[in-house]
């Protein structure tokens, strides 16, 4: 545990051979942040633009502060939009923090200034929702149609289409008013608290980008204060588009206030996790009134999206007793207990429309939660999941009625051939809203490389239509993962996430692969470093073997060595065809109908 | 490099909690190797039975000793057929070893003491699929009966059959006569040469379980003797179900005799690269005759099957002229060089019939290679991919007619949306032969976690129905693997493919998920690790947080905490269900037919 504010230090600095950059928008201040990684000269080609999660951390000209926090560059949109007030806000309590009353806190506050939380006024909805089914296009919704298309620039509109998109409709061209349209219709959204005006806004739906969440916070048995705000630097360094913090020890509420003040992505939380810790872990002992006044008391630090278990209703919880693994969301195994403990109906899911009333005065989207999901190959797809998912999709359309944004979870363990009823079910049922599935896990056999069976199922329900991946580690059902593993769930999402928009044919995505794989092609091993995912790891596997610099323009590696670089003889091939006029040689092969079998045939025949 | 035969060490013990077994067949001398996971008592289960490829190293009752091989279990079957003879064999020859006249090798010699080699004796073929043609189920075809449906006993029968096959042929029962036919039919082989008499026999098809090559091999600039036999023995010890030296330095005739007298498993070799060895690495000047003499070399030494890339037609390599990747195939770009070089057609494909004649004399199989598989995303299902599949194609029919046993090699680097149809095309066009692919990646931009891109592409291949999946290490593209990048890469790929045989819906196949399913709800922490394809991993990772002992039995882990727990919590959740009568409560529901909105309905309606 740390002593003073001083001792936390986060990771910053570019990631190797890129810039920040920032591209203005139609005013001065919609300014969206990208990333250009700048390749060798003898490329001769331009900067490659790739989306950028990290935020200032990676911007060197950026002051970082973490006792400050981030810019509130949303602010000012937020009061010009006329419909919110300060106020004095709930009186900070203790328990918040899981202290006794008298009790002092263990770790350094975040000293607010005197900020001073906002909501909407009598009357108002301040949801992006709102907004949208009105017809205004909000500074958040510009800059994210700046950041999803602009990123490829002209690419985007001229890239020629190829993937199957199962009936998603991804445009040419990401407008401002696309982005208007698919939120007001329900199939995305900004998840974008007015507490929480550090967040660089994104956008969560099918017809954008698969974006990857992932999870960080501790828990009573091990990480402090300082690990876990860098760990979500960390995540964001990676590309992780959003993060959960899913804390259960003490310290909750000062641990997220850190989070919240220097994240520019959307955080998210379930907040029946902290209601649990102000009635000593007993879950029978929860009211509606603890859990409301958590609500606020979150709404008011700045989360972005809440999971609620509203779905888990008590009449399912006896489909989960043939089960082989049982109740494995960990909210949703609180709420079943309290409904059996009680035998009533769960409060989340009778208390829905004020819960809606709630999230509508601060712009907090829903998560539904999938309390029910399967938790091995052996429980997916059966009836306790399907049955809480149909009311997932009753609840959609009430959460939608009050302009309130909403997602829904989904598994979990599903083995492939049972992955693609969950999407078309979810969108069927739930009028489209954004999905968001944890992995799904395609075996229970690999723990250790979890993060690996998930990201096969992750991957192809991206594609079938899946807006964001909730990454696993390697850690899952092991321990709690430190920031290797986070490292390591984030690429290994950012890739299934990649490999979903290539498979969908999202326009110009395959920019990057070309770049890449013409570097390599070329030998130019540093842009192909660069390029990747992971650079770091890339130059630290090739250097294992080869780590002098000389290598780094040698045109072989050490996986062939170099008589048997098949690329290296592959340039020979093309050296000796062009002085035989290959070009002309696939000409004529093509002008002939490509009529393959005119050589000679085996001696067979 | 290593100085005396003593220093060879390689990893020997059971895996944690695992027996070997061994299943005896109609005759005292066919007994199968399977391993037995024992549980807990507390688990009140029988032990777990899984496929085992790991051979003697793991049974602690085996002598290993390197020195003098491994028993040569098939020696009596083979020549109990009475159609083979023993001969002088080729010349050993110094270039075999890429030694200069009257130099000494650098390396120990395995001492074959006297062991000289097996043909067919004249006008006789001597393949698996010659016998199973006239009708003969071979002691090889009864072993693989066994080991692919025995390892469940009788639960595969039994089993309920959930999955989709896109029109696989499935048997509830493996038998001995199912194995011959499909050897029959071509779809699949037993890759056994009658001069590697130590392997234990398997079978490659698409209607049994899905099987992983590992690729080991030295190159120019790194690895030993010593650590090539390690890397055999330790990737079978994880579950590679062959193995491919794919070496290209020097001695790689003397390395490839060990890694034989010690290799349960069949192995693999691309023997253009020796050749080109043998020219001093100029392509242009390997001639048909060194690569005659190269194949007899290598089939007197017991090689099980080859990569011949006899499919790539001199008039395909212009087709390769735009691609972003060229020729990424080894083995491609050495014989399009050749071709280019003598403006020829390639030798392999006019000399086809004369290559079958070799390797129906010692049953090794084909593996036909894809030398113009894509490298990248961009040249995924190009005109020159699939003008050689054709090829390939014609190719099986023309081994077939000599009794050949046949697969087909495939990509690659391929999108998630398009790798269905490789596989429809490859069963096509090569009459259902097995399909063996690399991968394919479904991107091209995480070098460093390609045996995850990788992973997801083998997973899903798998499932359309490629019999054996080709690993990729985190190493690809960046340098040559080490023991750990093995051993991630064929974990990796043995959940790949046993997720492919779950969708598939080989029976049983969930019984091992299951297994661990109910280990993790009950808190078996062992039976947890124990079952894990990687035990050790497994327990590594969990006691990174929690090592005391006492956390083995404890009902959570550090990634929740104790208060937390889903599973604790659910299970509480049961005890109070069952005193509530909850299996009455679901009876009672789901005779009233599932109906689920009976119970109070939300605020809002």
């Amino acid at each position: 545990m740390l002593d003073n504010p001083e001792s936390l230090k986060v990771t910053t600095g570019a990631l190797p051979g890129s810039r920040k950059i920032h591209v203005e928008g139609s005013r001065p201040d919609i300014r969206v942040a990208m990333r250009e990684i700048d390749l060798e000269p003898s490329a001769e080609e331009p900067p490659v633009r790739v989306y950028d999660t990290s935020g200032p951390y990676t911007d060197p000209a950026a002051q970082v502060d973490i006792t400050r926090g981030l810019p509130q560059i949303r602010r000012p949109w937020i009061l010009a939009r006329g419909d919110v007030e300060e106020y004095e806000g709930r009186a900070h309590k203790p328990e918040d923090d899981g202290l006794k009353p008298g009790e002092v806190i263990g770790v350094p506050v975040f000293d607010r200034q005197g900020l001073r939380p906002l909501r909407a006024k009598a009357g108002q909805v301040v949801t992006q929702m709102a907004y949208a089914r009105r017809g205004i296009v909000t500074a958040e919704m510009e800059y994210v149609a700046i950041r999803e298309n602009l990123r490829i620039a002209e690419a985007r509109a001229a890239a020629e289409r190829d993937g199957e998109d199962f009936g998603a409709d991804i445009p040419d061209q990401v407008t401002p008013e696309f982005v208007r349209d698919e939120i007001a219709r329900g199939r995305a959204i900004i998840p974008a608290n007015i507490n929480h005006p550090e967040t660089e806004p994104m956008i969560i739906g099918r017809n954008f980008l698969t974006k990857i969440n992932a999870n960080i916070g501790n828990s009573a048995v091990a990480s402090s204060v300082s690990e876990e705000v860098e760990k979500m630097v960390w995540s964001i360094r990676w590309g992780g588009d959003t993060v959960m913090d899913l804390s259960t020890g003490r310290h909750i509420h000062a641990t997220r206030e850190w989070i919240l003040r220097n994240a520019p992505v959307p955080i998210g939380t379930v907040p029946i996790y902290q209601a649990l810790e102000k009635v000593d872990g007993k879950a029978e002992d929860l009211t509606w009134e603890v859990f409301r006044d958590t609500l606020i008391e979150q709404c008011e630090q700045g989360v972005d999206y809440f999971t609620i278990h509203a779905g888990l209703r008590l009449a399912y919880i006896p489909l989960t007793a043939k089960r082989v693994t049982g109740i494995v969301s960990r909210g949703g195994s609180i709420m079943a207990k309290w409904c059996l403990a009680h035998h009533k109906e769960n409060f989340l899911y009778t208390h829905f429309e004020d819960i809606c009333e709630i999230l509508k005065a601060y712009d907090v989207a829903f998560s539904l939660g999938d309390g029910l999901r399967p938790g091995s190959i052996a429980d997916a797809n059966d009836a306790a999941q399907f049955a809480e998912l149909e009311t997932l999709g009753e609840l959609t359309k009430i959460a939608w009625k009050h302009d309130c944004q909403v997602m829904i979870e989904g598994p979990g363990h599903v083995p492939m051939h049972k992955i693609k009823v969950n999407v078309e079910k979810q969108l069927k049922l739930c009028g489209e809203a954004p999905f968001y599935t944890l992995g799904p896990l395609v075996t229970d056999i690999a723990p250790g490389y979890d993060h690996i069976t998930s990201a096969i199922g992750a991957a192809m329900i991206g594609w079938f239509g899946t807006a964001m991946l909730c990454y696993v580690t390697p850690k899952e059902h092991l321990g709690l993962p430190d920031r290797q593993d986070v490292r390591e769930g984030v690429v290994t999402y950012k890739l299934a996430a990649h490999a979903a928009d290539l498979a969908k044919g999202v326009p110009a995505s395959r920019e990057r692969d070309d770049a890449l794989s013409r570097a390599r092609f070329q030998f130019r091993w540093r842009d192909q470093f660069n390029l990747s995912l992971d650079p770091d790891k890339a130059l630290e596997f090739h250097d294992q073997t080869l780590p002098a610099e000389g290598a780094k323009v040698a045109h072989f590696c050490s996986m062939c060595g170099p008589k048997f670089c098949a690329y290296k003889i592959s340039q020979e091939v093309r050296d000796m065809a062009a002085e035989q006029g290959m070009e002309q040689m696939s000409e004529k092969f093509r002008s002939e109908g490509g009529e393959i079998y005119k050589a000679e045939k085996p001696a067979a025949e």
